[in-house]
């Protein structure tokens, strides 16, 4: 049986630490509930996230990486960068409409779609073809409105202290 | 050897959702890069949490509740309320001196400080007392100046949308 009558969507955005980090909250969760979790990540090929293992250790959790490990230049996508996208985003597509998960999470997407890479129109429409019990949350800085009008939680994540600004970089298991 | 070399302090506040959620993501990303995680949790009592059973999946967690099943009168706390939150408040203070976690989440600890269970001076003085690799999260709504001051990371969820102000309640697996 469904976990979700009627299967929500969630945005996670804004500058603010804890988009992804909700994401895997949430898996964790629903997974908790015997749930069945779909966790689609877009430009994270690189292969040292925590996630990873964590997620692994989740049975009833699918976790699909693309991206490559390097940092996707906004200005001048490498053709892989849009290729690896397209084959999760295809991925996602399958799983969506398929409705085989009670979650599905579309982990940076609202990056790929901010970079030109994938479109919030196919994306609104891979949204609209899951069936009902089907939630979703998409992660990402600058959503765009079409994708803020349809989701039924928003939630801003806003900075309002961070130690990288004193000169400190990403630290394993707390930014990957 | 411990996975932070410094540890840092999170705070995750704010109206909207996503705090409790965060902290449990942060989890399994460290038990994920195969860190020690204890997971307590104050004013939380009630057993059908999702979190109970998906933190149980993980190995190298502990997850201590304290709490009733029922809410807290702010402006009436039971004995019991209090007692738990004693309960609750010595084990994390026993964990953070002790330095046997990579990872200390205390999750609504600021709840039970803005209702005047427990005070900040007291949790300070907890945070105070870790060695320097621990690394730990805070949640809670309303989190006072001083704890704000201490912390090294500081995000706000911000609630832009969200359907239960559209009548719809707490959902399995997306809210508990």
């Amino acid at each position: 049986m469904a976990l979700f009558e009627k299967g929500f969507v969630h945005v996670y955005t804004g500058e603010g630490k804890g988009k992804t980090t909700s994401a895997l909250g949430l898996t964790l969760r629903v997974a908790g509930h015997g749930g069945r979790v779909a966790f689609v990540q877009f430009m994270k090929g690189w292969p040292f996230y925590g996630e990873i293992s964590g997620l692994a250790k989740l049975e009833s959790v699918d976790h699909i990486v693309t991206g490559r490990p390097d940092f996707v230049d906004r200005r001048n996508p490498d053709p892989v960068d849009i290729s690896e996208a397209r084959r999760g985003f295809e991925k996602a597509l399958n799983i969506l409409s398929e409705g085989s998960h009670d979650l599905v999470v579309l982990d940076e997407i609202i990056v790929a779609i901010d970079y030109g890479i994938l479109s919030s129109a196919e994306t609104l429409k891979a949204l609209k073809s899951r069936p009902a019990h089907v939630e979703v949350v998409l992660t990402g800085r600058n959503a765009p409105t079409e994708l803020l009008d349809y989701a039924d939680y928003v939630t801003e994540m806003v900075e309002i202290k961070h130690p990288f600004r004193k000169g400190i970089t990403g630290r394993r298991g707390s930014e990957y």
